[in-house]
């Protein structure tokens, strides 16, 4: 996926002029074995946490959640090679409010504030990508809303699914196989859910046959019955 | 409230060279003229409907909601002078998600799309302006999510009061009143209840002295009291 044609032909054309790429602009920025493994399980930060650093993901997924004080979870977005996350502290977060954490091995280039500030400043079409990345990351938390607000949670659980596949999706010869392991708990802080609530929406969406799951990997089989299931066919 | 000095110095000594402010900035890139009055109740765009403009708020409030197809609504933002609505279109929206509806009377400056990115790839301040703007807007989204999952409705009605009084609050004699007409439907719209519960959790504030509320006006009486039933103080 590619959040950086969404400006059209206008931006790719100075982006080429400018013969680079936020990757490459990215990677320009840090020292050259800035980049770090982290590993599954593994806490970039948590709520409280000073960091003023932008993460961008050169590969892993990970997943940015929010903690209540009691322990409870919401997981706010699973993000995959090439997202950015902690851009936060572009807009003055002086500590952390959420919980980063590798849901699968991952390399970051972390970039201090202050550069990556320099850097959109000298480079407007980067500026741009920025804006178009907030954009879609407030539009997936808008979406999240309003299934929360007006949605089951069979139908939250579907609509994930398919975001899922989306984003993150990898095909197999029995369907589409979300990229990465994920248990039911994980799936359950997606969509705001008990965990309980949401092994027996999985169950009987695998009853149905409209998805296969063994060992945290989940494969959707039928991704039009999913779809009439979330109500967007 | 400005959203404007989150950057620092740096910025603002940028943007004072330029001399300019994102208000002019915007009324320059628009003609004079161009400024229009919106009555109260006024919708300006809804879902479905094609637009390519971004509207800066010159005076008013303005609403933005969620409505799913059975006519439920859930309201994402409320919105005052100097502020921006519309940016969608920016990240490549072609029709609108959202219900914008004028809530006081405004007058706002409507700016076409590829104008609004020209201005951006020329000054850097405002792209830096615009991306703390969606953060903004990400993050107030984020809290209302984590509320809705986390809270129960006499918990979010407060938070959603102490919002109000902070973004939109006028000092009176009697308390801090929100700046504008707000019914109970529109309360509920804001933190995704019913009626009927709203105006419950309601009446028994006023009961606890802690708000006044009369012809659709809301005077909060007393701060602290508020912050304690929000869990904040």
């Amino acid at each position: 996926m590619n959040n950086f044609t969404v400006f059209g032909m206008r931006m790719m054309s100075e982006r080429e002029r400018n013969g680079s790429h936020i990757a490459e602009e990215l990677a320009q920025a840090t020292s050259p074995n800035n980049g770090r493994i982290y590993k599954k399980g593994e806490i970039i930060y948590q709520p409280g946490d000073a960091d003023d650093r932008v993460y961008y993901i050169k590969q892993g997924k990970i997943k940015l959640a929010y903690l209540d004080e009691s322990g409870r979870k919401l997981t706010l977005a699973i993000l995959g090679d090439g997202e950015i996350f902690g851009e936060m502290v572009l807009v003055g977060e002086r500590r952390r409010e959420h919980l980063a954490q590798v849901l699968q091995d991952a390399v970051l280039l972390p970039i201090e504030r202050e550069k990556f500030l320099d850097l959109i400043a000298r480079k407007p079409w980067l500026a741009l990508e920025i804006i178009a990345l907030f954009g879609k990351r407030a539009r997936d938390i808008e979406k999240k809303l309003e299934d929360l607000v007006f949605k089951d949670i069979p139908t939250r659980l579907s609509r994930q699914l398919l975001r899922l596949i989306h984003e993150h999706g990898e095909e197999t010869q029995e369907g589409i196989q979300i990229g990465f392991k994920i248990t039911h708990k994980e799936l359950a802080d997606l969509i705001g859910s008990a965990r309980e609530n949401t092994t027996s929406a999985l169950n009987r969406l695998a009853r149905e046959g409209i998805l296969d799951k063994k060992r945290y990997r989940i494969i959707i089989k039928d991704e039009g019955k999913l779809k009439e299931k979330s109500g967007t066919s």
